[in-house]
């Protein structure tokens, strides 16, 4: 044995409860990727946006039903059929995203380019660099803040705006592609959850 | 703003410091993938091992230099001509891995099919079901102990061995194939750092 205590790298699972609106919306898209089913779209001011359901989590269980397996189709008729007032679900915190902490340099710059929000460059030496921002990555958040289907100058501004220290979440963009897909895009653009988490 | 406190997924930075054993050798292969640079393979008992590298460890830096860009071929390059007796690295645990904790059934499965090391098809309710294990991801580690290029049935001796909770890593498959790409495979499977984790 080398004599090194191995770390884990664990991601949570909770659990959360959910309701239909007053039009029997919970304002969620799923996704099969993998044999697992995720989160593609969350509607702005939706029952699933005040859950806290995310872009990218994986949905393990819906009313204590395993969903491994699911196909998208067979996984929102199931939510459909859903009773309005109770859906629990069992959530694991977004398998495939990772945040990293970036300061800006004293042009305000973090180092590294996109187009839409996908990473196309990163910057020598700059604070992407250093901390391991990986090109062929999409941005998912911005300090928090989804900005899936944001303008680049919606998610330039982002930046402008905030503090020194800046934390980014990223997704490989095979299985950002592979999760948007089928989603229109004006759906996202114009309803995705965007909104800015409290402190 | 929804109320939600939202988590972020951190993954640490660790440095090491590293020397060369009496043959000039750090026993670690490099990859570069998406503009990062990744530990590709890692031979036993040597100063690589020792040091705690893991395949699938990002390399942030190498004596102070920000490796971001590098080649593979910079950086196995720029390996070999590092000092002897210390070498420091900038480490990103695994970012493209995670652990998931699986519990037996009454026969002593998890509950997902695997070939060589990679998993195809999830049985249907298992705990592998339950817990989220994807189709498309590579076994990285069982309990701790690396089993990349070790054949299927040293694996399942790893799993009917181990008590009745496992935790496997994984990778996404396409993320695997980009990294080992190159290395050997006669390689990996005579020499990968294959030793049981202290508990």
């Amino acid at each position: 044995s080398v004599g090194i205590a191995r770390s884990e790298i664990k991601q949570g699972v909770r659990e959360i409860v959910l309701c239909k609106d007053q039009n029997g919306k919970m304002g969620l898209r799923l996704r099969s990727v993998n044999k697992g089913v995720f989160v593609a779209f969350v509607y702005e001011n939706s029952p699933a946006a005040l859950a806290g359901l995310r872009f990218g989590d994986q949905i393990l269980q819906i009313n204590g039903e395993n969903v491994a397996g699911w196909s998208t189709d067979k996984a929102m008729k199931y939510l459909r059929n859903c009773p309005a007032d109770r859906t629990t679900m069992a959530v694991r915190d977004r398998p495939f995203e990772r945040s990293i902490t970036l300061q800006k340099d004293s042009v305000g710059t973090v180092g590294f380019v996109f187009k839409e929000n996908k990473i196309t460059a990163l910057v020598k030496d700059s604070s992407a660099a250093r901390n391991g921002v990986l090109i062929d990555h999409h941005l998912v958040e911005v300090n928090g803040q989804n900005v899936v289907g944001l303008k680049e100058k919606e998610i330039k501004k982002i930046f402008d705006e905030s503090p020194r220290t800046v934390t980014i979440t990223i997704i490989p963009s095979f299985i950002y592609d592979h999760i948007v897909k089928s989603i229109g895009s004006s759906l996202i653009k114009k309803h995705m959850d965007h909104s800015i988490p409290d402190a």
